[in-house]
């Protein structure tokens, strides 16, 4: 049987199913976006790692060198965002041709310490190996206050789930660039943006459950639901889809609600507070605005997309594999 | 210019001029075989990363999955090893075309929880992605007693520089591979074993330098000296060589002393140690031997080979990219 049979989610689960836990220190491990262990009085540490292959993740016509670097630093800083904490450290691993370009190289290291610089997060080692396809590892190091941390599990009934931002813009690039087509959303997937100034001030609002949208809001609503053991029903009308995304998606005869769902690489945040934090909510000065989607049930109530009135089973969003 | 040119030294030379370090927690960044951060007050925390891909690491022809698995974690523990220290957590990260079977793929995971499992290392993240290529990078974390740290840069001028085991037999053992010859040698590059009791035996005794011997003695030997900013003399008939490897390179008609020094992957450790701590290194109870293979010199000094008492400046070992 193919590995695409499965999918990720298959793999991971056979993955989680062997692996033994040997330390004490270990206060979240595989199952959230990042990896928290103890650390000292005040903080967790936090560790992630997130790689981009090409022609998976990015194509080198459409890809400049250095929006590489930039993404494979982003994607990572996204995850630490994830968890409500910031990023310290990171081990770079990068696979490349042995025939490529020093300028290619140099271009997308100049990626790498743009978006390092940014966010003050040091180059403390890393790997350089041949191979016929460029690929970069990035493994982060990060620190969040005890008090901030925002576990996948942490989500309560009645919990209004909400996403910042809007979500499906970077599938609708990704598809204009397949299609050859052009449209505004192509920006969005070369140039994602994590959301760490936000998710700090979120995190410290008090908010419960929290992940990055990295692969379309049905999966991370999934993810918080099964590592939460709740239900919960999203309502696709709600989903803050832009206009941008809508005319682009068209274009490819697609509907930008898809997408959102089941796009990914948005890098937003997707998060549940209680009812009674709204207004607390309301209070922070963001350029980014926040959107509820829909409401944490119990688990018995199952996990449920409305669609129209119409009830639809909540299906897996983008998968690797697949 | 392609990056062949600059080889993997040069390349990273160029990561290192540009790197800024952001953190006043970091002890050592880039230039070890792992990062060293300030951690609580008897540790320090390493972390390290290390990628397997294929045709350059490995050939599938050659491999059984499980192997690739267990020497993409012991390649990870030696560089825990060579900073005196032991692993706790890891991240993996695997690439793999997604028309593989479910069975290559268990039997790559059965590889890393095996080695995982030997030394109690709980895996917690990773990161899965599908490419043309399978391609494995394991990001690890340990700790060292702060006491114990073994960095590259703390050699002495009259240190004696020891070699643990045999070395150039993984080198032999490939090109046997490569030129479709059988020999023992072969056993020794599929089954590479890290040496972590004895380097924790090493670093507690009170060593100085120390390093894994991954990309061949001579490599190794060139970072201590410009980690430490020293010279150094090699003997080249004293390089601990197997009867197994000089046969194995001759069937190749190649020289094993050349694969000790320019060859890789045989997780020994090379190290540097005061004369008078000689006496209490041989009461090391170990089945693994020791052997003085050269000295530490003052800079001026520079740093060479004396083959049958002909000086000759010693040169880089295996390059990636070359």
């Amino acid at each position: 049987m193919e590995i695409s049979k499965l999918g990720e989610t298959g793999l991971i689960k056979k993955i989680i199913k062997k692996t033994r836990l040997y330390s004490k220190d270990i206060v979240k491990g595989i199952g959230d976006d990042a990896a928290v262990i103890r650390y000292d009085k005040k903080h967790f540490l936090l560790l992630t790692t997130d790689t981009l292959v090409e022609d998976d993740h990015f194509n080198l016509s459409w890809f400049k060198p250095e929006r590489i670097g930039i993404k494979a630093v982003e994607s990572n800083i996204s995850d630490m965002a994830a968890m409500g904490g910031f990023p310290k450290h990171m081990l770079v691993s990068l696979t490349v041709p042995s025939k490529i370009n020093v300028n290619f190289f140099d271009k997308l290291f100049d990626g790498i310490h743009k978006a390092a610089k940014k966010h003050r997060i040091s180059i403390i080692g890393g790997n350089l190996a041949s191979g016929k396809k460029v690929s970069v590892t990035i493994s982060m190091v990060g620190l969040v206050e005890k008090k901030n941390l925002c576990l996948r599990s942490n989500a309560k009934v009645d919990d209004l789930i909400l996403v910042t931002g809007n979500i499906g813009n970077s599938r609708a690039g990704l598809e204009l660039l397949r299609n050859k087509k052009k449209g505004k959303s192509i920006d969005y997937y070369l140039n994602p943006k994590s959301r760490l100034d936000l998710s700090r001030r979120l995190a410290k609002l008090g908010i419960n459950a929290m992940e990055d949208v990295s692969d379309g809001l049905a999966s991370e609503v999934l993810n918080i639901c099964n590592e939460s053991k709740k239900g919960a029903v999203i309502c696709k009308e709600k989903i803050p889809v832009s206009k941008t995304a809508i005319k682009d998606a068209k274009r490819v005869g697609k509907d930008a609600h898809d997408y959102a769902l089941h796009g990914g690489e948005d890098y937003e945040l997707v998060f549940t507070i209680s009812k009674n934090k709204l207004k607390s909510l309301k209070k922070i000065k963001s350029s980014i605005k926040f959107t509820v989607v829909g409401k944490i049930l119990p688990k018995k109530d199952g996990i449920y997309l409305l669609d129209n009135n119409k009830k639809r089973k909540l299906k897996q969003g983008y998968e690797h594999f697949r």
